[in-house]
């Protein structure tokens, strides 16, 4: 299986406090973990050649792992367009926190995907209400951060095929912080927390759940559809 | 209620079968129909200069009826943004048979929407499996079509929040004929019958369920979430 | 329309702290708010003959609203299965609160329809996340709740076919407060405020979506399905 | 992995054509190409004392197969209840065919789970309209089959979690063919095809299905929900 982390890459440089938390870029904290369990991780970054995803690896991708925040517009259309017709195709895509206003998560959802935040250092409880939910192995009945950004509902997304996670925020809000939904092929995974100012994906659990979701979204060998014009299978 | 039906408009123009079977336009057969159970029913059509949807026409209807086919390039972005917009605020959408591959219905699905398709007069026989929604009210267990274009599986859709009918064809295909789907306050319903060269849409079921569908959809009094920073509601 | 409250009525007769809230019961409070909008509307207890669910009581309604909690193993199995009878056959079903014990609520569902709880006068705040629903119709983004009993998560359920509501208590659990689900050719609420020491069903908002939940349950005109043996309606 | 298949086993003793199609049964057959792929692979069937379903043996099965049709009535209470237990705890349940019928599948639905059907040598032809799904493994987009018992909608079931296939019948009908649920831990899925007297479950396709079907219902480590009063996280 070939894992792909993508990250922006532009709080890391230019925010000590965040360069601190993720010397190696989040991608690099992110990539290191899944090697623990994974053998072909790579990364790319917004500001490599295509973004570092080329039609090459793109081809090879299995799994893309997307994280964004301040420059979803920097995202060219021409590569959206790419990782969607790869994830139609089967590619399972894990969109992370703010990735939320993703080009590639917007133009899936086909929605706003807006929500509320807030950057205040909210505790956050993430509670499991799917149980037989394979991303929810290894885990216990929830994930206590304690500071995470408050996102809160309204999420403007589809209903999800499947809900995973509620947040609970301190400040009073709530939140469907893990949820699943196919398009194509392909099988996307949504895990909330993950803000740059906070040691979130050095966190066991949230490791495990970002682990257990590539698992569940990669590609397998399922039926590939045709379409267009079809000759009548029986005397009509 | 305003209803809008909005008609590509070409078939009619130029296919002689087409227009003995909709000499007012596939548009003014269901606006006709319509008229029997609403008082607001006006028509629009794609070479009306924005397509007959103005700003001013949009921001006051309630339920948007899409029929196109040949022509959904020459559909403006533009207009299909500020459709898109209206629909996220809370306008329904009836989504007609070859609509399927209309941009305002793929965008709001973040899929391909492409099917199988055949033009061979088969048979279809359109069976209700959700018979709790108000859509199907006052029809039986079927609707049977003695021609119709077949639509084949696999429809590239995300799962559908509620299957209301699948149809069986003569040729030996299956379709999820009968769909709903949420995207932010608004609700849309995509309806597979309806090929120009059939007079689908003079067939009383097939116009109860459009009327249905219409209730169903219509906008409503719900709450307008707001999006954005927002100040804690407790104490953190 | 016809609906009946039913009420296990036993807490407000032994508990003083209850009557005082409830001086005509629980189903007196529901009942009165419903005649606002409603003309027939009736209430029913545990401890008249056959519950105050005779053949002909039920074969009258359109829907019925269930409060249970000390008494669940008290409802006569034949009355559930009556009831449950009715609502395959298309009666709506709103229930309340700890009625998620219920006997009916649990043979629906298939499941334990657990869950945790605390009575330590928690705040709760109950955030929409569906915002195209009727049920939620004349209120706000949230409902908040000074008191109320917690209700947390996992609660024991299918997954539901609507999500409305998610409940954030001030002890740091959520729960999936308001969701519906599809059984037969009926419609079933499940709506968790109303814990009996608190003032709860006094709430505008509170009675507004037991409103809405009504409307939106009650029998309609849809296609009731034959079952068995069935000729072919095509040459095998 | 520890995967029991369970049968009725009264067609195969009674009826020559069954026995010559099944003569080590339906679960010899059925156990035997799940060998090649499993390793701990047993038999259970309805004559044996508790049904062959003792609690040593419930306790330790990750999956159960059910396979019922004339004698669901003898099953016993007590057994369908320690079975319905086991799959809350997180049990995989696999139902086939005329086991929609069985006890175990209609207590965890909640519905009257009756259908249409005919024995007359229809052909069925089950398409995959979830091409994401594992259950789809190493199948085309179809599955033919030349003879097999009509299942015909309305299919009285909740709305499934997933769709997986919809059969088309040749005398002009379709059915659910292939869908999940989940309840409590347990994963559930329901597989149409299986008539006694066609060789259904000796074609490869449907062994391929049914081979992965026990895989995604695998029991796993997913946490287990605590239940009951439960002590405020955070200072209320």
């Amino acid at each position: 299986m070939n894992i792909v982390v993508w990250n922006e890459y532009r709080h890391e440089k230019k925010d000590l406090e965040v360069a601190e938390i993720y010397p190696n870029g989040i991608h690099g904290t992110i990539a290191a973990f899944l090697q623990e369990d994974y053998e072909n991780v790579k990364t790319a970054t917004l500001d490599e050649p295509e973004h570092g995803l080329t039609d090459e690896v793109l081809a090879n991708t299995d799994v893309l792992i997307w994280w964004g925040h301040l420059a979803h517009d920097e995202v060219s259309d021409e590569v959206v367009e790419k990782v969607k017709h790869r994830v139609l195709e089967g590619m399972g895509l894990i969109v992370l926190h703010s990735a939320h206003f993703s080009k590639i998560f917007k133009t899936l959802m086909g929605t706003g995907c807006d929500l509320k935040w807030r950057e205040a250092g909210d505790k956050e409880r993430l509670w499991v209400v799917d149980p037989t939910h394979p991303i929810t192995e290894g885990i216990g009945q929830y994930i206590e951060l304690e500071q995470e950004e408050m996102y809160g509902e309204h999420f403007d997304i589809p209903a999800p095929d499947e809900l995973i996670f509620i947040g609970w925020f301190s400040g009073g809000e709530v939140f469907r912080s893990g949820a699943t939904f196919k398009r194509g092929k392909g099988k996307i995974f949504y895990f909330q927390p993950g803000h740059e100012t906070h040691p979130t994906y050095h966190h066991k659990d949230i490791q495990q759940v970002i682990k257990n979701g590539v698992r569940w979204a990669a590609s397998i060998n399922t039926p590939t559809p045709t379409y267009g014009n079809h000759k009548a299978l029986e005397q009509i």
